[in-house]
């Protein structure tokens, strides 16, 4: 199928290899009148480069992002806007052991087994690169939102077993810090548990949380396409996430109604509620509350040590996976988890437009 | 938006309300040939009734299915299928209250933010029995799943802080125990945590677990129509999911690579793995082990204690909520994860018959 | 493939065959807030019904509707709402011996070839009693744009050799005169015509025009989802449909670019066009001009002449069809083009909302 | 919306503007295993370069495709390929001038319209360059409905009053005439004819016919997504096409029944149908006959007379472009009519796989 399309009415289509010639993403559905130039998407995807710290890769990647179309004296024009990104610092000769057996954790055997082969190299369409097409469209999707007063700021919550104070949330602190954490002191500590990972050989999961504001109540459509189904199947269609959850999450199970119900509550004027255990969603809509969701990463899965698997030919093998990998996904996921909530928050922002009859006349009056 | 539509190829569109003359579903891309009687889908209709406990709604809901279209002398013929429920027994009186206030939890609030009023009665279309038409749908995705030799098996996990041992897993308990546990040890100790709630005049939250055996490697489509994508979108698109797990799930983010890789392994011939950490999704395509998920469903907000919300009018009001409700939503709702899981593969089966171009040969030679 | 639903945002699914228990429609993505009872679309499937001139066919066909869903005190709530008609007076016994061979110019063989086998009463899925779900939600969507300042007026063009004459519009003929041409003396005349095809056992062909009025410049999505292109689809979908035309249509291709082009022109300070050979649509996006489009329909295939055929062993038979059918399909159609020309308008009036920045932060403001 | 993807499971997106760094196409949903490089997509590609007779416009246009992505080792993998194919010859200079005016027949206007501007250089968006796109998909499409034995021809068949004798087809002629069409007398009548049109500083429309041989029976779905009215859609999303014929076309409507059915007949064991009427289709089903249908295209919009119009302020003014035009579109539209057909029914000889459950159980056993 093509299932390289995301959105309803802000459509993306992303494609491209980890080493192939480029990669990129046509965004199709984008509103006319945007001002947008090649810098507004670039400082999105510099955030996702490796190379940045002593716990990314350090293979050297320029994701210098390239308008192809679509913007017209430096306003989108209504039309795809194609974004380009060309691959410059891959060198396959890394690679071509791995085309003979299935690292565990990857994609190999299962690209294998559906397409009968696969580009083996850096993983191919599997490879984190292809985020980059995303990041670029959340760019565009971002820059929207804020137009329209929403705010979306994902961050780290946690790596392995330090989480992140939220209560003293210091901003800056994500796009400063190693570990995208927005608490300097829980860096400095998952800093040192990194250290001993890659000491170890080994690599770290952890938690990227998102927060939305301003966004109005009434976004997301019910039954199917809730605001919360298509955060999740947003955030699970980033490849390493095994587990999503929306407020306050996996804790509603062990949870009762009486905690878990947010009383309503009128302040100011507008409807609020006094606690926000719902993450802002009731019903699958948004409820004008802070949207808040956490997507659990698994750890790295190239390490370093001696791993059994299978090859090619159904043999037993042990392998010893080589390279330049992270030791852990999270910080240079933060930015794809905001490009995600981005893309999935404003198509379903224009998909309301037309949710009542007054609307209609009110437009086409 | 039109959300109630699910699948691309296999497609449902529900429909229907709590207080309406009947609910139903349309199913549209069912494969001709396939038996199909009432009694097939019934069977699943009745695992989702209530009454059938004390820990349920004594309301009496008869749910009787009628098929009205898309079967010609027992057999499907490929054109839609259209199933009907009657509501019978649904009294609005009791509702009219509700009508000018919001209740905590529930989507009153959001239905009136979106379309600028709502069907009040017994929750209107954001009601649990909307999942009628799922449950419908989903006994149809499950008998073609059958005679595919690929079975979809949901049960109770845990209810508020009850789990199930699930090393000596009692298959036939999910269907003859209240709570649907796979565990009459389990079972017992739940039911008494319920009474409490229920003396307490509370609700609780809970588990549902879902495995699925016999699917082949290769299903999913990379990126956005990921596997697990599209099984987390299907779970957390019913009503009181707040989080959704693949495998490891939540645990993955603490755990290292070492210990969260699966290393392949041949058994008899077949690629296999050692652990299924996994939850036999690898980039979003299955790996032909076990698929594992679960869903964390919020405790039943409708609780009979005095609770602070808002009116219409927008003043803050006490209310105490009447009528009958469940304790717990999960023993209802094992079914209705079971469908959701069987839509969903069924779909990306069908959708993965044209992934390669000797499958297109072969089938139009 | 999920092929019985049509629309975006506005979102169409039917179901039902000739002779099931009904037929029926489900509209997902309707606005809230429209006033409709089952009058509304009640007298749109009056103008479908048989029986009601002695150029349709005798068979007694009630088509009562009823909403099942979607509308609460008396409003349209946006949630999906179910339309349901019964078939009251099919008798099936009439198509018992068509089970055994394939009527030319009718869907039994394809259908046989597609899935094995067919529901072979009346046609089944292929009759044209699956227009009535179009039909009713037309009617929907005409009301909506009643709503919306926007008119869509279908009626005959011409019967075999006999064309309206249109200058002289006559618009209370089209409800009125059994063959709904906009001409007394056309009606006439081809009434004398067909009546001679009867008589000779044969059926005619015919054309049906239809003109919207009042629909704003910029509806339509360049390139795939061009208003002409979806405006073609839905026409052609309707069963007997051969042939589409905008504006000029055919006769643009022996047409000089100097005849062809339409001055623009300003007129009372509006943007207007002194000719209108593009039938309202530029590049694929309306005008402001009137859309006009023909759609030319095959005569009726059921003729009660002796005709050669196979049967379903594969032997060359001759048969003669014997029942109850419309020697033109025309009149009757006129009402489904009308429900097809509105459901694709009203989809994409609701899509282009988002078309701007600007209107996004107007309506998010 | 997104209106630039076209297709369900073979889906392709362009982008590009007339004027734009590049043009191209994402084509997401090719089956992995097809042998593919650069000049299977250039062949086609050149077949609607201009300057290649003086019927063409003497623009010096390259279009040179580069494959970008989902091609490894020679073959794709069935991850999205991304073909590209910069811009090169292209003089914004030239277009200055229209940026301040609407011209005639062209999507000037209805592009303000829409979006509040235009990309204004050699039409943006709506320039026939678009297509460049579609042929390179089509392409692709193409490629593999050969290896299915499944062959699409496309050619002229008229140019103004001038037509193609198609009872002595000369399929060399196509590639090798300057009007594409299958008759060399009447491509000298026509190139005479064009010459006038010329010197009148004049346009011709006309006719491009397309026939799909070796189609099985069986393709297309029914209602909504009949193959005839995707068809319909495919020819009429192309720019200047006004109407669409499927097999006798317009000429039904003046038909008698007798006369239009096709009587079935079996011949060498197979099902056969002694006449054709109906182009292959009935029901919206192939039935394993011959496809052909029909595009009329408009006279190309930019003749080089004085023409009425109106400019941004409202003002009406008289303008005569300059430029480098065809006069006719149609010799360069046969290859893009040709692309449009094959994403056509291959997308749908794709979604036909799952018709059936013994399909599945075949395929899954």
């Amino acid at each position: 199928m093509a299932g390289s399309t995301f959105g309803t009415l802000f459509q993306i289509t992303t494609w491209g290899e980890s080493h192939g010639k480029a990669l990129g993403v046509v965004i199709d559905g984008c509103p006319a009148g945007l001002s947008l130039c090649e810098q507004d998407i670039q400082k999105y995807l510099n955030r996702r480069k490796p190379g940045q710290s002593n716990i990314t890769t350090p293979r050297k990647e320029d994701d210098k992002v390239e308008i192809m179309s679509g913007v017209f004296e430096g306003k989108t024009t209504g039309t795809p806007i194609s974004l380009l990104v060309p691959n410059t610092s891959q060198k396959s000769s890394d690679y071509s052991e791995i085309a003979s057996y299935y690292r565990p954790g990857h994609a190999d055997y299962t690209f294998d087994a559906k397409y009968g082969f696969r580009d083996y190299r850096g993983g191919g369409r599997s490879s984190g690169r292809e985020t980059i097409g995303r990041v670029a469209a959340g760019a565009i999707a971002l820059k929207i939102l804020e137009e329209m007063g929403i705010s979306v700021c994902a961050y780290t919550h946690s790596i392995g077993p330090v989480t992140a104070d939220l209560t003293a949330f210091d901003k800056e602190a994500i796009t400063s810090t190693a570990t995208c954490m927005p608490d300097r002191a829980a860096d400095e500590k998952a800093l040192s548990y990194l250290k001993e990972c890659m000491e170890n050989k080994d690599s770290s999961g952890g938690i990227v949380e998102c927060r939305i504001q301003g966004l109005p109540a009434g976004i997301g459509e019910p039954v199917f396409e809730k605001l919360d189904a298509n955060l999740a199947k947003a955030m699970m269609s980033i490849g390493a996430v095994k587990a999503v959850e929306i407020g306050d999450g996996m804790k509603v199970s062990a949870s009762k109604g009486s905690e878990n119900n947010d009383p309503f509550i009128m302040q100011n004027g507008t409807v609020s509620k006094k606690t926000n255990h719902a993450g802002g969603i009731l019903g699958g809509i948004s409820d004008g509350s802070d949207i808040l969701l956490r997507a659990h990463f698994k750890p790295t899965p190239s390490i370093f040590r001696k791993q059994e698997t299978i090859n090619k030919c159904g043999e037993n093998i042990e392998v010893e996976i080589k390279g330049r990998h992270d030791p852990i996904i999270v910080p240079r996921a933060v930015v794809v988890v905001e490009a995600m909530a981005a893309l999935t928050i404003l198509d379903l922002c224009m998909v309301n437009m037309s949710t009542r009859l007054d609307y209609l006349k009110e437009f086409y009056k």
